[in-house]
């Protein structure tokens, strides 16, 4: 079983190593780690760099795909190599996934039109904004589509694919390998259970972030 | 505020990236990740492949030190050049933290003696066999020492540790900005909710891939 998660420029770290972590203790599987062109690429905030394996369109076929999110995803949503390969794995696909802003990749590919789909609680509208029907949801499964909302809930979305691509039980033995027995020390995961002041905070926060990592973007010719 | 992730040869991903995600989000918080030397090194299962920033001894002073699990740790168990890095670093931190059998090492280096902390549910022994009393909670926090257990236990130990360094309000929008609203499809996350045979299942998997594992790093000259 191969499991494609492609990588890119300024992508979540999280969003990728947390269904790969899952994933690639399914027996049989291989997780391979494709993008623009085999080397390095750095995350979103730049502090990490993990190495790609081989090229988009060297894995066009895998049994599953799983895109991660990350300000990256901006500078990829008119990019047509990229998008005409994810349509390319949809289509044989058995499963077709996506972690935080990673459906907007789905969605710029054609594959969410009118389809509900989820992704972090800031970004429903530009969801929208790209033919999908925004669902506040951990995960959304639609056909062979799942989608996760924000960052860590690619660990719960890989747990249920993992049931899907193999028996319930499977997948509870790597839930107790990985010790997934989830303590959070504040409820505050979600904008509906954080503090009116947190939300805010945050929206401002990342607002802020992404502007200016859009700007970088731009100044490197690497935003569209 | 300067926080070292050490890595290595065959460490867990997940182990790394879920606290580097939470603590990278602090306001003035650089991650660095430091390893036997700059350049590649491969997670536990050779699927991926991250890049260590720099050597352990360049970065001999962090605010924080995280140390991540994984069997490549028992290659570093008598490693003298690595178990003085984290004494030294121990040594001037605020706060030293492990995830899974990170705090194997930090046991070898004398950190742990007599000390409560934990590990992931299979290694109390050795855990034991170091000089730390084994404790079967998700994070102990003792002095300026924070143990977390297995894997995914780091992202709770790590929005703790924010909180520390920090406010809570601060965890809690770091919280809210990785949607940390955790909900499992099982309840199989610890040895005590699965089913005794999924915990079977797992102990006899885990244990023969560590045994794999082991013999070629026997046969390629890295286990001592």
């Amino acid at each position: 079983m191969q499991i494609a998660i492609p990588l890119f420029d300024r992508f979540a770290a999280q969003d990728a190593i947390g269904p790969y972590q899952v994933l690639s203790a399914i027996p049989g599987a291989t997780v391979r780690f494709t993008g623009p062109e085999p080397g390095p690429v750095k995350t979103d905030n730049r502090m990490l760099t993990v190495l790609v394996d081989e090229r988009w369109e060297d894995l066009p076929d895998p049994d599953v795909l799983v895109v991660p999110g990350g300000i990256g995803t901006r500078a990829l949503l008119r990019d047509e190599r990229v998008l005409e390969w994810v349509r390319g794995a949809h289509a044989t696909s058995r499963w077709t996934a996506s972690v935080c802003t990673g459906s907007l990749l789905l969605a710029a590919a054609g594959l969410l039109d009118g389809v509900d789909a989820t992704t972090n609680w800031m970004e429903y509208e530009v969801l929208a904004e790209l033919g999908a029907c925004p669902t506040a949801e951990r995960v959304v499964e639609r056909g062979k589509i799942m989608t996760a909302a924000g960052v860590t809930a690619g660990l719960d979305m890989a747990l249920i694919l993992a049931a899907r691509l193999t028996t319930p039980e499977v997948a509870q033995a790597i839930q107790l390998g990985l010790e997934y027995d989830p303590q959070p020390p504040f409820d505050a995961g979600s904008p509906d259970k954080a503090a009116p002041e947190i939300v805010e905070l945050v929206r401002t926060a990342v607002t802020a972030q992404n502007a200016e990592a859009l700007a970088e973007m731009e100044a490197a010719g690497t935003s569209r």
